[in-house]
């Protein structure tokens, strides 16, 4: 069957189970309630003044019923540096349990390590909203039977309340936790800041596990996660590499083309009818993106306008604008580097939300349904707008749905920003590889090479053109990038499903074909 | 049938349905994980940039699906202050409905106003923690056909989440909320701290409408009812009357008998084995048990001992203790004066949680169960320590089981302290009226003519003998006390069952017979 944007999405898949097809960002949502039951969350007890700490991790999962078929989850607030889900999956190994599925909130270069257990079977799911490096090669050309799930940060929460994924076992990090399992990142030497994406993990699985290496006086606070969620408490040396926690991506960029494409899109951005006072505001940590910020932080000094609030994935940039009085509140649902930690803790208005409140569609109202302004990357976009921001131009699985979708389809404005070729490879497409986040939820395109607004936003293009910016019909601009860099010779796929891409409402927006190896 | 302590419960009630008789205060915990399923949340998404602001309390409950045999849930953080139940029901009336079932965290004489609706079928089915006044009154004569039922704090999240409560519509007054539904009690001028009742109503209710006279920008910080769970926000003149919001309950009794008793309690917990550094502490605001926090506050700085946490109902006396340093931290799940609101927001170490971590006995661990030391009334106790806080002397309903039965089951040492008789009523029976909490949670009985512990706790009366403190035989005082009093005229029932008390984990521990009108 096709979904709303052509692509061609099986009604079933062996071991996935039934699809829907993707029919547009608001659909779904637009019914209003529901149809779609949520499930219950487990039922348990535990008698007075007993003890939850375990002498090891090994004991703690060993007293947490692993089997055969079971889905163990994680979250990715320590980014490259976790250590604790390639141990988990060495011990589960170790102890013979095979058909896992993955539920990680995201994988990194890190877990490389687990490719062995996806060969031999000790995983055969993955559900996740990045995959990367070795991992997402290996599964480009094939290495799992069952096609991994690619779900947005908003998607996962939806996809965890309403069972699609139904967690029996989450380990979760924590830089500093009580006997009891109240646990948080935001202080410790293995400070991560917020811990968000652990939230709905604690709530829903069947069996809880805090791992920190920091053991603290009861009660451990802030309660970012609260003990009646959890059943095991181990205190290990280690959760992670502290110095790749943060991993440097909140410097802003020295590269030209990539300021130049910043300080175009913050024009477009301050001429687009959105810039006023009270405006809510995202922007990630790559590339771009950063400088961005840095040049609407001038422009909001220069016009004194103060903002309502920013969101997402927050960087010290972020912080430092809360304490400019530039924004009244920052929420914060995953931290980018370790001053973070220390404003999350100690500022009441850096406040850290968990990622129902964050993104999860089908609630009463993220906070992401009230952004103004996000300011998103891309992989690759095509004339119709949409955005890959999943699979790479060599085929690869390397990169990450993450809030991508989310913020999109909240935000009044939608400025996706990147080079138009990269290595000599166009980065807008005729058709994009892989559609992430679907063209309606982009407002605008800012390249180095000029401005494409969506011919959905007529109103958009008028004020921008009005602010003499030049803008570029998005065709046009496919065809000079192509005449600069030619047209590369198309990857080779076959007929075999690798992956299938959610939208955060549960729909299949794209699948993913298994690359031929050359 | 017969329950454990030998109370004749009936199989099954009209209306009620199937009941399961206690067996004992830890024999369903002890089964670890539990057969009894929870149920799912509601699922519900709404639009990006969608307003929830409603003009009046009658638009918004119109716009909630309002029918008859719903069920409406309240919190009673307003105490005696509380206006918007009255008004909910008024306006329900007003529409028509019939066949309520009123679900509130508790009930006070500021709800008398509602009778009429239980006289004439508006309201059909009640489940509270607790029932004063006419209403206890009326209810005790048999004003409605279908018991109530009387839950603890803890019970009652339960109740909720294993489906036994079922929440189509819940009306949460907030003194302070945002256009979105973000809402505290914690500031404001109707600030009531804490709004930790409420929060399981949020998260299962079918409808959510938060109702503020102190509409702030957006966030409101903290974030206590977050916007991800808030359907509708209404904003009136008043919530509540201030002045009665704050009931003056915590002033340090004068009484010389209710000093004498708080004196003797402060020796049996000093002497208990328990009063160690790291102790945990819970006390109330009636009677005598505030005068114990006092004496207790003199001992451990006598001592210079240093408690872990205090948890509870919350007075400004519990706060001085934090901000002397006798106590690490505060619990605070319902506040009971104004001045705790300021500490509640602006102290981290003072923490305002849900009831689900207070006191629900089905989780991975609530607080309570971390109590070392807690100190609870009675209005009877009985030659087995069980006891009643529910019914009075005259039969009336016309108390609250609250925490009584979730601190007695959690805490290490368990202290009653009451007078042994009350004009000329012995508080010490054969057998009291209503079971709320058992004997066996129960450690020691302390009144005004001496200490009486439960045999079952022979360790615990060697350390208080050791200490040169006098103590009773709980039968010996009983009959002491009657030579006083002399035996009341037993009271006159009939057959027919106006209440059922549930133990905290959904199980019958007494039943309420219908009063003889005299």
């Amino acid at each position: 069957m096709l979904n709303s944007l052509g692509r061609e999405i099986p009604e079933y898949i062996e071991g996935i189970g039934k699809l829907e097809p993707f029919q547009g960002a608001l659909t779904k949502l637009s019914k209003g309630w529901m149809d779609e039951p949520t499930i219950p969350a487990p039922n348990k007890a535990y008698l007075p003044h007993q003890s939850k700490l375990c002498n090891s991790l090994e004991e703690a999962i060993l007293r947490s019923n692993p089997h055969n078929g079971m889905t163990v989850s994680f979250h990715h607030h320590l980014r490259n540096g976790d250590i604790l889900l390639v141990q988990t999956l060495t011990i589960l190994h170790n102890m013979g349990i095979r058909d896992i599925t993955l539920a990680s909130s995201s994988l990194n270069e890190c877990h490389d390590p687990i490719l062995p257990y996806l060969e031999d079977g000790t995983v055969t799911r993955i559900y996740s909203s990045g995959i990367r490096s070795q991992l997402g090669r290996a599964i480009a050309l094939g290495v799992l039977d069952i096609p991994v799930v690619i779900h947005s940060h908003g998607g996962r929460v939806r996809s965890i309340h309403t069972g699609k994924i139904q967690i029996d076992l989450t380990v979760i990090a924590a830089s500093a936790a009580d006997c009891e399992g109240n646990a948080t990142g935001s202080h410790g030497k293995s400070a991560f800041g917020s811990i968000g994406y652990a939230v709905i993990d604690a709530r829903y699985a069947k069996q809880v596990i805090v791992v920190t290496d920091n053991l603290v006086n009861f009660p451990c606070i802030p309660l970012s996660i609260s003990q009646n969620f959890v059943d095991q408490v181990v205190v290990v040396d280690s959760i992670g590499d502290a110095s790749k926690i943060a991993t440097g991506t909140t410097r802003i960029t020295n590269s030209p083309m990539d300021l130049r494409i910043a300080k175009l899109a913050a024009d477009v951005i301050e001429h687009s009818g959105f810039f006023e006072p009270g405006f809510a505001f995202q922007v990630g940590a790559g590339g771009a993106s950063l400088a961005v910020a840095k040049f609407i932080r001038e422009k909001m000094k220069t016009k004194a306008i103060k903002g309502s609030f920013m969101l997402g994935g927050i960087t010290s940039y972020c912080v430092d604008m809360l304490n400019d009085g530039l924004f009244e509140t920052i929420f914060d649902v995953q931290s980018f580097d370790a001053t973070v930690s220390n404003s999350l803790l100690n500022n009441r208005r850096h406040i850290e939300i968990p990622a129902a409140l964050y993104a999860n569609p089908f609630n009463c109202g993220c906070i992401t349904n009230k952004i103004d302004v996000v300011v998103l990357g891309a992989l690759e976009i095509d004339v119709d707008f949409n955005v890959n921001v999943i699979t790479g131009s060599e085929g690869n699985v390397r990169g990450a749905s993450g809030g991508h979708s989310d913020t999109a389809s909240g935000a009044n404005l939608t400025v996706v920003v990147c080079p138009s070729f990269r290595g000599r490879i166009p980065i807008i497409k005729k058709r994009v590889h892989t559609i992430v986040t679907p063209g309606e939820s982009i407002h605008v395109l800012v390249t180095e090479r000029g401005i494409c607004v969506n011919p959905a936003f007529p109103e958009l293009e008028a004020n921008l053109k009005r602010a003499g910016l030049n803008i570029k019909d998005i065709h046009d601009l496919e065809i000079e990038v192509d005449k600069i860099t030619g047209i590369p010779a198309p990857l080779e796929y076959t007929d075999k499903i690798v992956g299938i891409v959610e939208y955060r409402d549960g729909t299949i927006i794209d699948v993913i074909h298994q690359l031929k190896e050359k």
